[in-house]
C-alpha cells in the first residue's frame, strides 16, 4: 500500500471553549454535574453566561484537542467538524490551520452559530463543561471528505459524537472509508455520561471496528459495567489491539493482548486547569505509538502533552511539544 | 459634595486580544516593532492573521484592563469604549459587566467588527501589538455618558485614545463633565511611540490636567525627551499630583510633591506574557492609591496585580486581586 498522506484524521465536534474560574457554590447553584459535560440549549447556554465571570475563549471540541496536539508534535493531520461562518468559526478555523492541520468541511451559512462550550474551574482545577453545539448538529454525511479518509493511518473518532444521529451517519461512513483504505480506528470515549448514554453501541464499536482505544478510569469501568478497573483491564484486551487508560495523577496502564505497562503521571508546573489532559494524552500517546515507540514511551509522551495542557486554562497546548518531549523525555 | 456612585471611570479602545506565541524571526519578518503598540488596518490585519498560530482570546484593550483589574479589587467602576453588535462584542462586554462594570456604551451596529490586538508573545515574555481597532474607531462625543460621568472620583484616560480625532473630542468633553463635578484625571502614557506622536498634548494635558500619572520608563523620557529617568522624576514631581513610574523587573518609583518611595517588583511566577502589566499595575496602585494606602502599601499593590497578569497568557486577571493582596501583602 501507497504511504498515506496524513497520519490521523479526526471527526469531532468544532467548539470554542469559553473557561472561567468558579467556585463550588456556583456548580451547586446550576445544578451542574461536576467533571461532566452537559448538552445545553440555547435558553440554558445564555443563562449560564450571564451568571459566569470574565472567560477567555480558547478552540476546543475533543477530538480537535488531540488533533491540535498531534499537528504540535509534528504528525501531518486533518479535521473533520462544523462551526458556522461567522467570527468564532473565523478564530476556529484559524486555529486548526495556522498549526498544520488540514481543515476543509464548508462552513454553516445559516442556522445555530459556531458552538461553544462553557466551562467552569473550580479551585481543584477540575472542570465542568456546558455544551451549547450550535453548527456542530449539521455535520452529517455529506462532510465526510474521502480524499481526507481515504488517505489517513488513522481515523480518531470521539464518543460525544453519538449524542447526534446525523453525526453518527457520517463517522459510520467516515470508517468505511477508512478502513476500506485500510486505516486505523482510534476511539475516545470521552466522557463517563456519555458511556452510559450510549454503552451498547460502544461495546459493539470496541469489539469490531476499533484497534486504539483511549479511556479513563471512570469511562472504562462504566462501558464494561464493573465496579474494579482491573476488570475492565482484563476485558479490553481482548477487544482492541491496544488500549490506554488513564487514571488522572495515578498515571495510566496501558495494555496490548497480555503487554501492560505502567506510567506515572508527569509533574511539569502546578494544575491550574485540567481541560484537554485526556485530550492530549491521546495526541502524546498516538504520535509515539504511530512512530514505532515502546508502549512505556508513548505513555510518557501522553503524560508530557496532558502535563503542559493542565498547566495553563485551555485545551490546546500553548508551547511547543517536540521541545518539551526532547527536555523531558530526550526524543522529540 | 455627596459619595460618588464609582471609584473609577475609565474611556478607551475596546478590544479583544488574540495572543500567541511566536519567536523573533516572525517578528522580523513581519517587520514588528517589538515591544510596541502599532495601529494596522485590514489588509495588515488580515495578512498578519493568516501567518500566526494557534491563538487565545480574552478581552483586553488597555483602560478597560486597569478598570477589570480594579473591579475585581472591589471597586466600583465603568468603563466607556465602542464594539461592535457581534460575537466579539458580545465577549467584550459580558467580560466587563460579569466582573461587575457598568459598560452602558451603546454597541455599533454596522461598519467594522469589534476591534482586535495581534499581540505576538516572544520567549522572552515581551508582548508585541498590532492593533486593528474595528468598531473602537466610531468612539465619539455621543458615547459620553454624562451619568457615569458626573459620578466618579476619578476619571481614567489611556493615551491611545489621542490616535482617533473623534476619540479625543470624546475625552475633552468626558474631563470637562468629570472635573467639573470635582473628579480626579489618572492618565496612563500607554507606550512611548504613542507619547512621540503626541508629546506636545500630553504634556499640555499632564501640567493642566492631569492628577494621576502612569508611565514607565520608555514613556516618561519620551515625555520630556531626557536621557535618564531621574530627569523625568525632577520633572514630573511638578505637573501633578502623584506619578508611579514604573521600570519592569526594577520596579517602581512614585512621587508626590517631594514625598518618594521605591517600591520592588513581585515576584509571584514565572513571567508568561507581559501583556497587561502596566494596566493591572495601575489597577492595584489606583485602588490602593483611592482607599489612602501609603504609598510604598499602593505601589505594592500595584506590583501584585501586575505579578499575577504576567503569570499567564491575556491582560485580564485569571485569580482574584483580593485573595492574592491579602497572601503577598496582609490587606486587602
Amino acid at each position: 500500500m501507497p504511504e498515506k498522506q496524513f497520519e490521523v484524521v479526526a471527526i469531532g465536534n468544532a467548539i470554542v471553549d469559553v473557561l472561567c474560574h468558579a467556585d463550588e457554590a456556583f456548580i451547586q447553584r446550576h445544578k451542574l454535574t461536576k467533571g461532566a459535560m452537559t448538552l445545553i440549549d440555547t435558553a440554558q447556554a445564555e443563562a449560564l453566561y450571564a451568571d459566569m465571570g470574565p472567560a477567555v475563549e480558547v478552540s476546543g471540541g475533543s477530538a480537535a484537542n488531540t488533533i491540535a496536539g498531534l499537528a504540535s508534535l509534528g504528525a501531518k493531520c486533518g479535521f473533520i467538524g462544523k462551526v458556522k461562518d461567522d467570527q468564532l468559526g473565523a478564530v476556529y478555523a484559524h486555529d486548526l490551520k495556522s498549526g498544520g492541520v488540514a481543515f476543509t468541511t464548508a462552513m454553516a451559512k445559516s442556522g445555530p452559530g459556531t458552538g461553544r462550550c462553557y466551562i467552569l474551574v473550580t479551585p481543584d482545577a477540575q472542570r465542568t463543561m456546558n455544551t451549547y453545539l450550535g453548527a456542530s448538529i449539521e455535520l452529517g454525511p455529506n462532510d465526510v471528505d474521502a480524499k481526507l479518509l481515504s488517505n489517513t493511518r488513522v481515523l480518531y473518532l470521539e464518543g460525544y459524537l453519538w449524542d447526534r444521529p446525523n453525526a453518527k451517519e457520517a463517522l459510520r461512513k467516515a470508517s468505511d472509508i477508512a478502513r476500506a483504505n485500510g486505516a486505523k480506528v482510534a476511539f475516545s470515549l470521552s466522557d463517563s455520561f456519555c458511556v452510559s448514554r450510549w454503552r451498547a453501541e460502544f461495546r459493539e464499536l470496541i469489539e469490531q471496528r476499533v484497534d486504539i482505544l483511549f479511556a479513563n478510569e471512570a469511562e472504562i469501568t462504566a462501558l464494561y459495567e464493573v465496579k474494579q478497573f482491573e476488570e475492565a483491564v482484563t476485558m479490553v484486551r481482548a477487544h482492541v489491539e491496544v488500549a490506554a487508560l488513564t487514571r488522572s495523577e495515578n498515571g495510566a496502564v496501558i495494555v496490548r493482548g497480555q503487554e501492560t505497562a505502567k506510567v506515572a503521571a508527569e509533574r511539569i508546573a502546578p494544575v491550574v486547569d485540567t481541560t484537554g489532559a485526556g485530550d492530549l494524552y491521546a495526541a502524546g500517546f498516538l504520535f509515539g505509538y504511530l512512530r514505532g515507540r515502546s508502549l512505556e514511551t508513548a505513555g510518557r509522551m501522553g503524560a508530557i502533552a496532558a502535563a503542559e495542557v493542565i498547566s495553563h486554562f485551555g485545551a490546546r497546548p500553548e508551547r511547543p511539544l517536540p521541545e518539551l518531549m526532547q527536555r523531558h523525555l530526550g526524543v522529540a
